[in-house]
């Protein structure tokens, strides 16, 4: 039989809407094209990326210099003709301009310009109120924080915005960009004097002390930009973590020292050699390390968290995923779980259902006081649960496997890299195996080995309780008797098949060691 | 705005078509799902497992002892809830029994009990034909056999087919499965005796001898079953190489006798320690390599080659996937490709346009003898640019060391561990990186990371040429000129983008490497 078959696939993807995001930064400018179902996923499914530097050499008369508008001319030639090439076009193209467009003097003539180069694209300049909302939005968008300050650095801005509630208050744009205090402070290409970079936190420091709401105000700051997550790759790699990318990681007030020293002590071109930094991004990182860690000291947190959405995901989120509503997420772990296990084509019935009888394990030897749950053990679970099956995806040998890989590289914004390190683990030993910290020890703390062995120890029954994924088990209960914990269970059919499947696979073993009591199997 | 849609997902795999086959064997018994579309993709999506030892004790009166048939009935009763959950009944279950079941003299005896136990399952006693024809077609649809013979050894009887020009000739089943040979010739628990090994290897060499056509024809000689699968896990382990699965793994007669002494060496029960064997398997497995090694030096041929496929994909090939045609896929490699690109949902049009243009300047730098390929790299190439974005299904960042990761971990039928650790690779460097061998160099030949180079440069020039996925440029050649290697384009529209794309990112100090000459964007 012929295998030949060209077919026009009717992939979930292929189907989808698309956007592009066109992003026109002082530094680098880029292209990206979201596919999404509103109300149910979105991924970003390219990108186009140029180092543009238009605002290079803007100097004291802020005006585009004719090099840096000539590669930003061809560039948008370029980002055009790949719209058109994508079938992606009008209201479905976002353009957006930031610091260095928005506040050169010859601003009119660029657009001019641009406008004959790519008349398909419509450039929008933003302010710098309207560039601070859609950081703001990007952060909330993608970590927990209710109560606190999000800041976004750029090569031309800095923005800092006032959260309350996971509402934004003040929202301020200043000319504190990368580029700019590079050019006016740290213009030498080898190692920077110590001078220098006092005069320039001098500088970022005035400029902030008319955020009266900033000036000590403790609770979580948040960081958006590539400095912030460049920094942050340095960090991680610094204390041995494996690279599970920096969502959620906090760069601390004295490993952000340390950096601003290192790098200080590195010429512009050693800098960029730096793991964890872009070569692109060397002679830039430290102005905007100084910067961050002016602002932490102003403000008095314990660091900065990062995150990896940043102005392109605000655009998006704001002007097309949750367009007409207000655009945040209700609860944005849950929207970050959901989305993965519905672009891995799980079986939500199933493995909502195997959350359900996890929490159920866990709530009924938890109130009976079997064990004392950390913080965030439970919500750790339900994620565990809901993403077991991701893995599937690519082969059922070994798909626990897999979903440990799906679960540390596909994002997952809400959790820090140990609560996503906790996750893929639990997943991993949801069939088999004794369960190891293994290569994501660098990233845990202590307790968090019997954090995992619950974990697992409870997934793997109730998955074994709904292995016909026909949800024949109701309800689980465990009742403590003696050194031993019954399983009560509520069926509406049918238990042969969980019966065997708990007996068979439950692991006895395992649960007592994560619980000291023995299993039993009512 | 609210995520909490529950949404039946409209995926691919849930809306597939769905069958069982669950295979009686005289060892383990097996169901397994398949979800596929017919002419279009396949894969296995679940699998229950239960060592039965139906055969166990059957002794010189050949009867099922009551213990075992017990623990038949049980899990014939799992397997039938199973089914029913899964909502696949009728002709879509397929049951079929092999050696011990067929052989046994009380075998209406149990059919009957089993029709009791597990009404909606009807059991097919397969004929040892029968039995033979099926690991036929798993392994000619596995791999590239065309001369040579099928080797497929199970607990109760070990099956020979005479391969030619990919069709069957002599089938032949002998009762020398290895839980009969063991309890015959290795009952002992401790480590065997030689004269043990030696009664075993003649009793088998004299059975063997009635195959005319196997005396001495040596071609090649594909192996089936738990036993291969496992041996050769062990060999691959053994010899550093990392765990990509076993499918295509040649297993030589010297490192097959090596491994026959060492486990002759142990217990029963340290051979099922030993990597690679498990631990159900290791009172059994010495038999299976004594046999196995008997009918190597029988048949006179280089090792034995591994297949991952069985019975069970023999019956779903036969009676479902290609069902109203000859059984036969028309090129397996093609089908294994396409099965893995479909399922990760690529552009087919674009991929294969990539495959199309990488091919070309592979063709003309050949032609003009720019390099001389080694065997089989051409295939290799074409391999890699089809599935070179099958990792964008994870994420776009980073998708071409996903793509490695889905490559290695996805089987591909059809090729040999070295040559799907070459696919990977040239597809991990498809967009960025200087080529290495890296954790996979212990699967490599002499020359292989110049095959890597070229082949990773080809494919970033072609995807440059193709980064609008609109096939733009429809053909691509080179024209050596001195020292410079011209790309010459026949585009049907604007260029601008694969130009920009091929400059910043086709990477001439690469193709200068692979290939000696200068790239030159005509």
């Amino acid at each position: 039989v012929s295998w030949r078959t060209t077919r026009a696939t009717a992939s979930t993807e292929l189907a989808a809407k698309r956007v592009a995001v066109i992003d026109l930064g002082s530094n680098s400018w880029r292209l990206v094209l979201y596919s999404y179902e509103p109300g149910d996923w979105w991924k970003l499914t390219d990108e186009l990326y140029e180092t543009v530097r238009i605002g290079a050499g803007m100097g004291e008369d802020n005006r585009l210099q004719d090099e840096a508008m000539a590669r930003g001319l061809e560039t948008l030639a370029v980002f055009a003709r790949f719209c058109k090439a994508s079938h992606v076009s009008g209201h479905d193209v976002h353009t957006v301009a930031t610091s260095a467009i928005r506040d050169a003097a010859n601003q009119q003539e660029f657009l001019a310009r641009a406008a004959q180069a790519a008349p398909e694209l419509t450039i929008e300049v933003l302010s710098g109120e309207d560039e601070a909302r859609l950081g703001y939005l990007a952060a909330v968008n993608s970590t927990t924080l209710r109560e606190g300050t999000v800041l976004e650095i750029g090569g031309g801005s800095l923005q800092l915005i006032e959260v309350n509630r996971r509402r934004p208050g003040d929202m301020r744009s200043f000319e504190l960009g990368a580029v700019r205090l590079t050019e006016r402070f740290l213009a030498d290409s080898g190692p920077a004097g110590k001078a220098d970079l006092r005069r320039l936190r001098k500088f970022v420091t005035k400029q902030l002390s008319e955020l009266s709401w900033l000036k000590g105000r403790g609770q979580r700051l948040v960081g958006i930009g590539g400095a912030v997550r460049n920094l942050a790759s340095a960090a991680a790699l610094q204390a041995g973590q494996p690279d599970i990318g920096v969502q959620g990681f906090l760069l601390t007030r004295e490993i952000l020292g340390d950096l601003v020293s290192e790098l200080a002590g590195l010429s512009q071109a050693e800098r960029g050699r730096l793991p964890g930094i872009k070569p692109g991004r060397g002679d830039i990182v430290l102005a905007a390390a100084a910067t961050i860690e002016a602002v932490v000291d102003f403000a008095d947190v314990e660091g900065i968290e990062t995150t990896e959405a940043g102005l392109r995901e605000g655009v998006f989120f704001e002007r097309v995923l949750l367009a007409g509503h207000e655009p945040l997420f209700e609860d944005v772990r849950e929207a970050a779980v959901r989305n993965l296990a519905i672009q891995y084509e799980s079986d939500l019935v199933h493995v909502e259902h195997v959350a359900r009888l996890s929490l159920q394990l866990f709530d009924s030897l938890a109130d009976q006081k079997v064990f004392t749950p950390v913080e965030g053990e439970r919500e750790l679970l339900w994620a565990a649960a809901m993403l077991h099956d991701v893995g599937m995806t690519i082969s059922y040998d070994d798909h626990h496997k897999h979903s440990r890989y799906l679960i540390l590289t596909g994002g997952l914004p809400g959790f820090d890299p140990r609560e996503r390190a906790l996750i893929a683990q639990i997943t991993r030993y949801h069939r088999k195996g004794e369960p190891k910290l293994g290569f994501l020890a660098p990233m845990m703390r202590d307790g968090d080995l019997e954090v995992l062995e619950r974990g697992a120890s409870l997934l793997r029954v109730a998955e074994h309780l709904e292995r016909g994924r026909d949800q024949a088990v109701n309800e689980v209960r465990v009742r403590r008797n003696g050194d031993a914990a019954a399983l009560h269970l509520r069926a509406s059919g049918d238990i042969t098949l969980p019966r065997w499947s708990v007996e068979r696979y439950g692991d006895a073993d395992l649960f007592e060691r994560a619980f000291g009591s023995r299993l039993d199997l009512d």
